[in-house]
């Protein structure tokens, strides 16, 4: 995934994301962002474990909603913000491990809808397992 | 919803809910528990937004998923634990007011599989308005 | 659930899901319709079976996927045609029985994006099971 | 894809798809199999539109859950059958050309779950576009 977008556009979506305080709280970082493309990454951190202290599935869809949702964006035009019309996921594994990393991509951009799917997967010591992927849809609205 | 649930039994379900840390980092609480029904509502913290102030959907997600994990879990045997398999969100309104109210429901409890809806509604000077749908499928765990 | 939509609306529904041919082939009818609910209602026909010799999940889908359809519609302005975005079944029990009836319901009507949910019954003996869940999303398109 | 299962899992498998009469009313053929890998194709018969003449979404629905739900049986053991548990579609575009194809995936084989995907594509004229993408769950239920 190389970062070919637009320098401004990518740039308009990187002070998106920056803006979005659940990714801070989470130190959730845009690894990579290209045309119809996002990987958005974060630790599995304490503050977001659900009850057998592995990160809660509110974690693991919050980052691949993200990272669906920038991907979506990628493709629309400038002045749109994206949001997410719906969203399923299907939990694969208990999130474990050094980090998550969420990609998503667009599977059709459209005028009024976008079709995305993600997946997140879990980091231990650079060996990499599927915890979930996710399929859903993206709206334009009008940047505020 | 009345909190019919043998004592021990909800004892139990509310201290799984006290150990998920994101449930502490969010400042949600359980406020009702009931065979086959749970609400969970929280504030919409500063630290959970997403780009135009409103609660990101990782937080509507994340209430809505585990109000129907622990309606799920109550009427599961004693020493049982749950886990999501999968779940749908709908997002009809932004999350945005004083605090979201998560009302998960079991549409049919099975030994290997519970349907669960859950509906996140946002209060505001004691309005509510209906911000998301979800339906989605629990399944039990032993206890670690 | 009373017909009190507009008798024109109504006759302009009923003829729309008369020239679905999938309905036909499935012996479906249209058994009720009121503003933002449908209830489409089909013998299990030996035509539509899965390998064990009960309704196939297809046939349930279509059912509720057509109920929510034309709930969907029914708020819809005149004009207007109705396309699913996308839909989410959850199947609770084998479908097996004299007949199925499907019950659809808007959740929210919006301009672009109208959320619908759908419950599948099975009926035998006058008896009504359950057999599964649905969760969407409706989009109006100009009609042809 | 090659079809490399055991021929007599092959076999059973087949025979399966072969008695569900859904499948036959539609004119289905299982047009590849393989580990984790199934695919379903059929026309798009006068008898299974929507009101605008192109293939119902219950057609559509029906071949991906159905090679989703050969690819899954394909990874369980002998004896086994498969059950659709949940099944999301999101569709793309409207169902028109000469014939659709189901091409159905195993994203994980778990004892209790199984998770797939599918795509539906329309072929005219050589050309493929796709129409739908799903994302399900499969569990097995012993044979009959």
């Amino acid at each position: 995934m190389t970062d070919s977008l637009d320098p401004g556009r990518a740039t308009t979506i990187r002070e998106s994301f920056a803006s979005q305080s659940l990714m801070t709280s989470f130190s959730a970082e845009m690894t990579a962002l290209g045309p119809g493309q996002c990987e958005v990454s974060a630790p599995i951190p304490a503050t977001a474990r659900q009850q057998h202290g592995a990160g809660h599935a509110g974690l693991t869809f919050a980052l691949g909603d993200t990272a669906a949702g920038y991907a979506a964006l990628s493709l629309m035009p400038d002045g749109a913000e994206v949001m997410t019309a719906e969203m399923k996921i299907n939990l694969l594994a208990p999130a474990r491990g050094d980090r998550l990393i969420a990609t998503g991509r667009v599977v059709k951009a459209g005028r009024r809808l976008t079709v995305v799917t993600a997946e997140v997967s879990a980091e231990t010591d650079g060996q990499h397992r599927l915890v979930a992927v996710l399929q859903g849809t993206m709206v334009p609205v009008p940047a505020a």
